[in-house]
């Protein structure tokens, strides 16, 4: 038993594009969010609503699987359900398809709730979730965790958070440290390589004016190209990812 | 007599916009320039049929006024028009209106023709504006230029090109120096003040790993408060640009 489906439809503009016309995975991300954003306001759990019972929620994992990234000007069907949650976590897949209903990318993310006032994870109150429809389920769903980084191979880069890597959390959206994780691979990289599959971790927010370095290491398998990343401060993992590639 | 009118709807996303709930004027920028994507297409001159003829078109200016930027889950209304044309020089409008036909944001926009091949800005051909219906104006239209940076006084904030700041043209997209002008005011700024109107104007295209320096000036006015901004490398000017704010 799962929780109940929503669907929405997402015109594929050029500028969520990268130059290869295919989509980012910072700006599909971004739709995803706004997708299931669409679903709490229609279950009477908008954000202000979240707000005003003093949550947040926050995004802890993605696990995703790519068939083909869309395209610019393509009509994209992204659907997303709840699956079931447990005292901490909220357990949510995404379904993109296109047109002719073929799967192009499929997203299992984990949910936590944010006290707002504290700024603590907090036990999964039950009016936030029940809305949903998906069940409680004792045990922790197993999410596969990215592969580690190796560190002696390593490259690194070094960013500073700015004003527009900002969101209403007031601290930085997740889709940036995607950015700086992707960017640290190299133009050369991202125009010869395609995304097969990816998995992320969000450890601990960043904060405006905060500088950080983005590690990356790559290792070559037999059938694919796997790289592995870490973002961090001078005395903080804040987000661990790994992603497997295939050559154009 | 102006062009034939286009128009197109668009509902502001939330990773559309600032931690205020106010859509970025890069982000709006990205929509004015699809919509008038849109009616090239319609027009039968889409971005691939002008690669076809060997040609780009380029942004070489802004001038914009506000009365106030679209909010998030706003529905907003973008009129489009080709005014007229001159031997060098193609100018459009841009209306941005409410729900209930209120007039939010106007914009001005001076458009070239790039040959892709010689990377030059060449005589407009006829061929690629007759189908928007706008008049042949031997003179220049005059549009503000922006008001010169106070060097004395400028602050400084320095950006590298990175791999998603560049767009199928092959170089650094225009709503990134936007970016990386109001940056450089730093977050109080942005958060205690609010747009009037700009001016952008383009010099010079910049390409991927250049590393560049956002100068900024602030001066008060009696009613407001304007700053002046130019993005530039080691020997090159690439944009200037002067925005108008009112406290919040």
């Amino acid at each position: 038993m799962s929780g109940k489906r929503y669907g929405s439809i997402h015109n594929v503009l050029y500028y969520e594009c990268e130059k290869t016309h295919r989509m980012t995975l910072s700006m599909l991300l971004n739709v995803l969010i706004q997708v299931s954003g669409e679903q709490s306001v229609k279950l009477g759990l908008s954000d202000e609503k979240m707000a005003e019972l003093g949550y947040a929620w926050i995004v802890l994992q993605h696990s995703f699987s790519v068939k083909r990234m869309p395209r610019a000007n393509e009509t994209i069907h992204v659907e997303t359900q709840a699956t079931q949650y447990n005292k901490f976590f909220c357990y949510r897949n995404f379904y993109v398809k296109d047109d002719n209903g073929e799967e192009l990318v499929n997203f299992t993310m984990v949910f936590a709730i944010l006290d707002m006032e504290k700024r603590k994870m907090i036990r999964i109150p039950a009016e936030v979730v029940e809305p949903y429809g998906a069940p409680f389920e004792k045990g922790l769903l197993r999410v596969p965790r990215p592969v580690e980084l190796n560190e002696e191979d390593a490259g690194s880069s070094t960013y500073n958070v700015r004003y527009f890597d900002i969101d209403a959390n007031n601290h930085v959206n997740n889709s940036k440290y995607i950015e700086w994780m992707l960017d640290s691979l190299g133009a050369d990289f991202l125009t010869e390589h395609e995304l097969k599959s990816g998995n992320i971790k969000f450890e601990k927010e960043l904060l405006y004016g905060q500088h950080v370095t983005s590690l990356a290491s790559v290792s070559e398998k037999t059938d694919n190209i796997q790289t592995a990343h870490r973002i961090q401060t001078a005395d903080c993992v804040h987000c661990t990812a790994s992603f497997e590639w295939k050559g154009n």
